[in-house]
């Protein structure tokens, strides 16, 4: 068992990282106990995890909330689905949320703890790849809005953060491959070290291999609550780990957030992003291409399956929360393992970075 | 023009309180100038004020949201018609919200600032006397759920709150009086001199004197700021301000929020909590009837005009947020200008209290 704590003063919470946590009773137990808890899942992990689930819902179904599978499910209604059950169960301000599940989950559970009256207790046992490494850590909470991702939402810690990577044995391939993504950039944004760690350990890590899987966890969630310590409400360093995700994000609105993966799109925006850092002089044409050679060994899109015009997925940034007044701020790498942020890019640059994912 | 400062360290605010402010332009353009804002009103007080608002909002029709007028508007459909706006608008997260009206928007415009990209500014100008003395100030943002009052929100400071008395000239007289239920509270439970001085003045209160009644604002808004300084999310003293609320949500439930006024519900359980003192022994016979008697020179009513079962009103309480396992937390009058909390309250004696409301 490994343990790190997200030091952020009387809102720190532990991420313990270990196999076999939710089988663990003694593990979970304090943090659930005497209080009222609804645990929230979706079908596709209840069918697989339903006697574990009822094992800690000590057997009562309606403890259990079971949402559809989906991006697309991370909307209003939804939320209000899990509001709605809490107020049924008659759950009070010392009422306890679980979220089980990926990044979907984490974010609606974590925004429906941070307003059912007020703010009421959460923990995190994070299922996916990209939840175990960066989502389920750091309290940013949000739904969609059909007229943009994560664009209604708070920032709200959870009081702890259980992460079993025997769980992603479960995990489709291709979703385990996406989260990828999110563990590269830490090494691209901050560390060329870890960088050059998991380039040596691709094999392992493609495999599965629980202990090569749990130290890639435990770095990459080190690098991301020492960002989330530095920085909780995003208005400085922060915004580094949005590394691919204004391009990333247009990508997917484009899709209409169906058919490709949130890792897939932030791959795409990351080999943009590369594009652009060279046009704009930070990186070497060899350096350019090390970036999009990362990607290709963890099996990570460049390109886009399906064509959107440029112009299109322009003004979709231009709506991104990172803005002001319509110019777009980009995370680009000064180098490799070097992360800046800057506005005033000529646009002719950045559809030239689009098209390069197009 | 006075002025007061809720003391909350990085989130402190000025409260603004001054005759005209809404025409004075140098007063409101510091905290909108440079931005987007959206300013949000409803349809009564925008037929009153348009051309104010107009100004304010520099002739541009769609920086202001007109929402339907009435606390069963105080709903999820309220705040994603906010939310939608300042996405259509391209908000980012350096606009503002500015709330034009009385509780009701105040609330809905807190709340939606506060998960709007995760946290834009607003500012606060209350139209009614209740929002100028409570619900301004303080931070409790909310909509309502069919399942219970102010279920679902945050809390979530201004940065400033503009208050002007002579907006009251158009408030309709029934709104007028039921803030002041609001008013005798803060006498009620922790300032007998303020008390004595409302019940010596209750004339030039009744008849709108605005010097009275700016007076009357800024000493109401001082006794709230200063609780609010002790205890921001009440977690002790603060829930001292929900005297009368316990039965008066329940009754405001009861209702459908529709027929009754805030105000009104919270004379009635402020009455109802004085008996309930009564009968525990807290209050003497004579000191209960000086309570009745306060609400009476104010116009305030006692009772519900329609019926409601006690064992109804009775379960709508135990889902109350305040409360522990069911187990209903009264404030109470520990004497006339001090409350005290407590639950393990005799079934019986919380029947007889509600009885004689209804």
């Amino acid at each position: 068992m490994k343990k790190l704590t997200v030091d952020l003063g009387d809102r720190s919470y532990p991420i313990l990282i270990g196999e076999g946590i939710i089988q663990r009773e003694q593990l979970y137990r304090k943090y659930i106990a005497h209080r009222h808890y609804l645990i929230v899942t979706n079908r596709t992990l209840y069918d697989l995890y339903q006697d574990d689930l009822l094992a800690m819902a000590k057997g009562e179904h309606e403890w259990i909330l079971v949402l559809e599978d989906g991006e697309q499910y991370k909307n209003r209604e939804s939320l209000f689905a899990i509001l709605t059950r809490l107020l049924e169960l008659e759950a009070n301000r010392k009422s306890l949320l679980v979220a089980f599940g990926g990044g979907v989950i984490g974010d609606l559970v974590g925004f429906a703890a941070s307003i059912y009256q007020r703010g009421i207790d959460f923990i995190q046992i994070p299922t996916s790849l990209l939840a175990q490494v960066d989502s389920s850590v750091g309290g940013k909470t949000a739904i969609n809005h059909e007229l943009g991702k994560n664009m209604i939402g708070s920032f709200y810690q959870p009081q702890a953060v259980l992460i079993d990577p025997t769980l992603l044995k479960t995990l489709p391939k291709r979703e385990y491959i996406s989260g990828l993504a999110e563990v590269v950039k830490y090494g691209f944004i901050q560390d060329y070290e870890y960088l050059t760690w998991l380039v040596e350990h691709v094999d392992s890590i493609l495999s599965l291999d629980y202990e090569t899987v749990g130290e890639l966890i435990y770095r990459s969630c080190a690098a991301k609550s020492h960002i989330v310590h530095l920085d909780e409400e995003e208005s400085g360093i922060r915004a580094t780990l949005n590394l691919g995700h204004t391009f990333g994000h247009a990508i997917e609105r484009a899709y209409g957030y169906q058919g490709i993966l949130h890792g897939e799109a932030v791959a795409i925006g990351i080999n943009m992003a590369a594009e652009l850092s060279l046009k704009l002089g930070y990186l070497t044409e060899e350096e350019r291409e090390y970036v999009s050679d990362v990607l290709r060994r963890f099996q990570l899109p460049l390109r886009s399956e399906r064509y959107f015009p440029t112009n299109e997925l322009l003004a979709t940034m231009r709506l991104d929360k990172k803005n002001m007044d319509g110019d777009i701020r980009f995370v680009l790498f000064e180098s490799i393992g070097k992360a800046l942020i800057r506005g005033g890019v000529d646009e002719a640059l950045i559809k030239m970075a689009i098209e390069t994912g197009m």
